[in-house]
C-alpha cells in the first residue's frame, strides 16, 4: 500500500515536472498556443537547404501538431535555387520548388522563414522586400536562414536588432544593415528585444539547430529530441558554439 | 637567382604534392575520372532531406564541375515526400520535387542516388525497385540514404554487401535484406567489395556526411571541405563515430 502510495506521488509529482516543463517552454510572443502557420518566401537561388531544413523539422512537426506551410513566391511558377550567373559549367543539379501561394494571396502567417542563397544578392526581389517589410510586423515569429537575414535587413525589419548570417558572406550581408548588431560568433542568434522575435541562423545547416531549438522552446524538448533522433541529427544546442565563427571584419577566426 | 630557383622546386614539388594527393583520391571504380551524371530516385512518401541533402552538396559540386542530375520517377507528376497514412491530423507541410525524366527515359548514370523515408515501406513501389535493379549494375556507384538501403535490399542489389540505415527504423528496414551484412555502429557504410560500389549512410542528415565524404574521396579533400566551410556543416569524418548507433537488435545502446 505504501509502495503504490509512493508510487502515486512519483506519478503526480513527474507529470507536474512534466507540465511545468511544458508551461516555462510556452513563450508570450505565441501567447501560450504553439505555432500553425508557416510561410517560407522562395526567391531565385534561394539555397536549397535553407527551405529544406526547416521543411524537414516542420515535416515531423505536421505529423505532431496541426501543421501548415505556405511556400511564397511572386507568381506560382515554379521557383529554382539555380545562381543562373554562377552556372558557368551549365550543369543541372537544382530541383526547383513549387510555391502553394503568391505573396498577394498569402495566408495568415504565424512564423515566417526567410531563407537565403546567392539570391540573396540579386537587387531585382522588390516583391520579396515588400512582401517580408508588409508581413513581419503581423507574425509571431521570424526565422531567418542562413544569408536570409541580409534579405531581412534590405526589407526594413532588422534595424535595431542584433543578428547573424552565414561566415562565408559575412562582409557582404551584414553590410546589408548597417543598423543591426552583427554577431561574429554564433550558431544562431535570438532577438526577442521586440515584437515579432526574429532569429537567424548561420550558414545553410546550422539552420537544422536553430530550427530545433524553436521547437525546443515553443513546443517541447521531447518534440526536439525526437525529430533530431528520428534525423540522426547531430545538435549544437548552445548558440555560443560557432564553429565556423570569423572575426568581426569576416576574416576566418 | 638562387631563391629563384629555390622557388621554383618548390612551386614544382607543390605542384606534385597536389598532383599525388589528387590522383591518390581518384578511385579504380570511376575509372580515373570524377563522377558527372547523377540519377535520385523519388517515390511516394520520400524523406525531405534524403533528396535534398545530397543535392545541396551537388549544387555547389555543379559550379566547380560539370555535373548534371537527373530526378527520377515512375511519371513526370510531381512526388511528394507527404506520407498520407501518417497524416492524421491533415497538415499541409511538404514541398514535392517534379522529376526530370522517367524511369523509362532516364539517361546514362554515374551514381545512382537511393532516398529513404516513410515510403521505403510502401510494398507498391514495384517501378522503383524494377528501376533500380536493372540499372545499378550499369552504375559506377550506388549511394544509399537512411531507409533507402532498404529499398535498395527490396530491389536485389544488396545480397552479400554490408551497409547500415537510419537507427530509429533498424528492425523493418534490416528485415529487407536477410544476405545483408547490417552493421549497426556506423555513420555511414562504404561496401567497396563488388561492382558498383554501395555505399549506404545513417538516418536523414548523416546524408550530409557520406556525401561530403563521397567528394573528398573522388573529387578531392579540397573541395569537400569548402562546401561543408559553405554550408556550415560540422562534418564527421569518421565512419565509425556514430552518435546513434542502436544494439544488433535495433535497441538503443
Amino acid at each position: 500500500m505504501r509502495s503504490r502510495k509512493m508510487s502515486l506521488t512519483n506519478t503526480l509529482s513527474t507529470c507536474f515536472w512534466v507540465l511545468g516543463l511544458l508551461t516555462s517552454q510556452v513563450s508570450a510572443s505565441l501567447n501560450g498556443t504553439i505555432p500553425k502557420r508557416y510561410g517560407i518566401v522562395l526567391f531565385p537561388a534561394f539555397d536549397t537547404t535553407d527551405v529544406t531544413g526547416p521543411l524537414e523539422v516542420l515535416n515531423f512537426i505536421g505529423l505532431l501538431h496541426s501543421t501548415d506551410v505556405a511556400l511564397l513566391s511572386d507568381t506560382l511558377d515554379p521557383v529554382s535555387p539555380e545562381p543562373k550567373m554562377m552556372n558557368k559549367l551549365n550543369s543541372s543539379v537544382w530541383a526547383p520548388i513549387v510555391p502553394t501561394h503568391t505573396f498577394d494571396t498569402a495566408p495568415e502567417i504565424d512564423v515566417l522563414i526567410v531563407p537565403g542563397g546567392p539570391g540573396a544578392r540579386n537587387p531585382n526581389i522588390t516583391a520579396v522586400l515588400d512582401f517580408i517589410g508588409r508581413t513581419a510586423p503581423n507574425t509571431k515569429h521570424v526565422l531567418n536562414i542562413c544569408t536570409g537575414s541580409g534579405i531581412s535587413a534590405k526589407a526594413g525589419i532588422m534595424g535595431g536588432r542584433k543578428a547573424t548570417t552565414n561566415k562565408s558572406a559575412w562582409t557582404t550581408i551584414t553590410a546589408y544593415g548597417p543598423n543591426t548588431t552583427w554577431i561574429p560568433k554564433a550558431r544562431w542568434v535570438e532577438d526577442n528585444s521586440a515584437e515579432p522575435p526574429i532569429w537567424s541562423s548561420s550558414g545553410v545547416t546550422s539552420g537544422f539547430d536553430m530550427m530545433l531549438q524553436f521547437v525546443e522552446t515553443f513546443y517541447s524538448l521531447q518534440n526536439a529530441t525526437y525529430i533530431s533522433r528520428l534525423i540522426e541529427h547531430v545538435r549544437i544546442t548552445d548558440p555560443n558554439n560557432d564553429p565556423f565563427a570569423v572575426n568581426v571584419d569576416g576574416t576566418i577566426l
